[in-house]
C-alpha cells in the first residue's frame, strides 16, 4: 500500500499566563494552546480547524476521512503542515471527485461535534456493518484506569478532551485536543493509516472523555468500532442510533461504575467485580 | 421596534432509557433530548443544528446574529419552528444582502464550537468597544451559587452544557443545550429581542459551563458582554482574543475558587470573602 507523505509539524502544547486566584495573588496557569489550522486540498481552501495541534498530519487525514471527502489513504499524495502560517496543504494523486458536492451540505453537530459534516452521512448508517467485538467488565475497568493514567496535558491545563483506541484494553493510541471532534479525527487518521479493514476494527474499543453524541456514535461506526466508551453520558439521537447500528454504548463510567445504554450482548459482565451494591 | 414573530414550539427536553449498571441490573436512565433543526432562510436550507431544543426560535434567532448574517433583528419577520418536521422557516422582511458571500467561509471551531463560522469573525474584533462592567467578588460568588442551584437538565440527564446571563449577580436567564454553542446563541437571540444596544450589555455576565475558548469568547465580546465565568478551563486563543478585546475572563470558579486570566481591573477583589488561604 502506497502511503502519503506526512510532515511531522509539532508546537508547544501547553502555554504559561499569569492569573490572578481569588485571595488575589498573581499566580502562573498552565493552558491549552489552541490554533487554527486551515486545510488547503489541491491549492483549494477546505476549512479551517481550531485544534490543540499534537498530531496535525493525522488530523486532517482523519477530518478527510470521517467527512468522506476520500474513499481511501491512497488517493493521498501528501500532507504537508506548517504551523509557522497555519496550513495543511493536502495533495490528491487524481484529485477529489465531486468535490464541490460532497462540500454542499452543512450539519453543525451537537456539542462537541465536529462542527460541519459534509455529505449525508446519516443516510450512510444503514450500510455500516459492524464487527463482533465483545468487551468483558474486567477490559473495561482496565481501560477506565489506563485512562486516568494517562491524561496529560489535561492534568497540567485542563480544558481538553482525550479520546483513546484500544484492542480490547491494550492502550493504542491517546490523543488529547481542545475539541474533541479533532481528537476522533486524529484517531481515524491514524486507523487510517494502519489500514483500516474490518479485521483490524475488530476487537477495538474507542474512549472518550465527551458525551456519546449522534455525531460521536456516527465517527465510531464509520471508523469500525463497535464499543465506545465514556466518562461523560449519552444523548437520544447517540442512544438511538447505537442501537440501531448494534453499537455498545458505556457512559458515566468511573472506577467501578458504569452504564450500558445500548448493544449489552458485547459486554461480557462480570459483576462481582463491582464489590457489593450500594444499600438503596 | 417592529419584533419578528416567533412560534413557542416546546418539545420534550429529556428521555428515560433502560440501562445496565455494573452490577449487571436493569434500570432507567434520564438522558438530553437531541434532535436536528434545519434553518430555512427565505425557503433557502442554512444549516442544520443538533440541539436540546429548548428555545429553539431564540437559538435560530441568536445563531442567525453570531453568524453576522442578520445585522438587525428588524430585518426578521418571523420564525416558525416545527417540530414534527424538525424545521425552522425563518421569513426575512427584504432578504439578506451578499447572502453567498456571508455563507462562504467557513471555520470548523474549537470542541464545543459553533462548528462553522460565517464570515470573517476573527477581523471583526477591532470594531468592537466594550461596556465599562465590573463585578465584585461577592457578586461572583453569587453567580456561581446561583449555577449551582439551577441547573436541571444536567441534573436530571446529565450531558448538557449550561449558559446563563445575569446583570450583575441577578440572573436574567439559564439556558441549557446539547451543544454549549446553541445556550450561547439562544442567548444571544434572547438579548437581541431585548435590544442589544451598549447601554443594555453593560453591567452583563456571562456564564458557561464550558471552556473558554476563542470563539466563546468573541460571541461574547459580539454580544456586548464584558465579563465571562467558567467553571472550567481558558484556551491559548481564547486568553490572547480576551486580552485583545479587554474582557474579564474567570475561569475554574467553584465554590470560593476561581481564576482570572484577563482584563482584572473589571473585577473587584474582596480576598477575605475567599477564607483562609490553603497552607502551601
Amino acid at each position: 500500500m502506497q502511503l502519503p507523505l506526512l510532515t511531522e509539524a509539532r508546537a508547544s502544547l501547553t502555554a504559561q499566563v499569569s492569573a490572578i486566584n481569588e485571595f488575589g495573588e498573581h499566580t502562573s496557569a498552565s493552558i491549552p494552546a489552541e490554533r487554527a489550522l486551515t486545510i488547503y486540498v489541491d491549492k483549494k481552501e477546505l476549512v479551517t480547524l481550531m485544534t490543540l495541534g499534537a498530531w496535525p498530519e493525522w488530523l486532517v487525514l482523519g477530518y478527510l476521512r470521517n467527512q468522506r471527502l476520500v474513499d481511501s489513504v491512497q488517493e493521498i499524495e501528501s500532507i504537508t503542515v506548517d504551523w509557522d502560517v497555519g496550513v495543511a496543504a493536502v495533495k490528491t494523486r487524481h484529485g477529489i471527485a465531486q468535490y464541490e458536492e460532497k462540500t454542499a451540505k452543512r450539519v453543525v453537530t451537537t456539542g462537541c461535534g465536529q462542527g460541519s459534516m459534509f455529505g449525508d452521512l446519516m443516510a450512510s448508517i444503514e450500510s455500516i456493518h459492524l464487527p463482533g467485538t465483545t468487551l468483558t467488565q474486567a477490559q473495561l475497568y482496565a481501560i477506565v484506569s489506563a485512562i486516568r493514567l494517562k491524561e496529560s496535558t489535561y492534568k497540567s491545563a485542563g480544558s481538553v478532551h482525550g479520546c483513546a483506541l484500544f484492542a480490547q484494553d491494550e492502550l493504542l493510541l491517546f490523543v488529547e485536543d481542545v475539541g474533541r471532534h479533532n481528537a476522533i479525527d486524529t484517531i481515524a487518521g491514524w486507523m487510517w493509516l494502519q489500514g483500516s479493514s474490518q479485521v483490524q476494527a475488530e476487537g477495538k474499543v474507542f474512549y472518550t472523555t465527551g458525551r456519546l453524541t449522534s455525531e460521536m456514535v456516527i465517527k465510531s461506526a464509520q471508523m469500525g468500532v463497535a464499543v465506545v466508551v465514556s466518562r461523560s453520558g449519552i444523548t437520544q439521537m447517540g442512544h438511538q442510533l447505537a442501537q440501531q447500528l448494534g453499537l455498545c454504548t458505556i457512559g458515566r463510567a468511573t472506577n467501578k461504575r458504569f452504564l450500558c445504554y445500548s448493544a449489552p450482548e458485547r459486554l461480557q459482565m462480570q459483576p462481582a467485580l463491582a464489590g457489593n451494591p450500594q444499600p438503596p
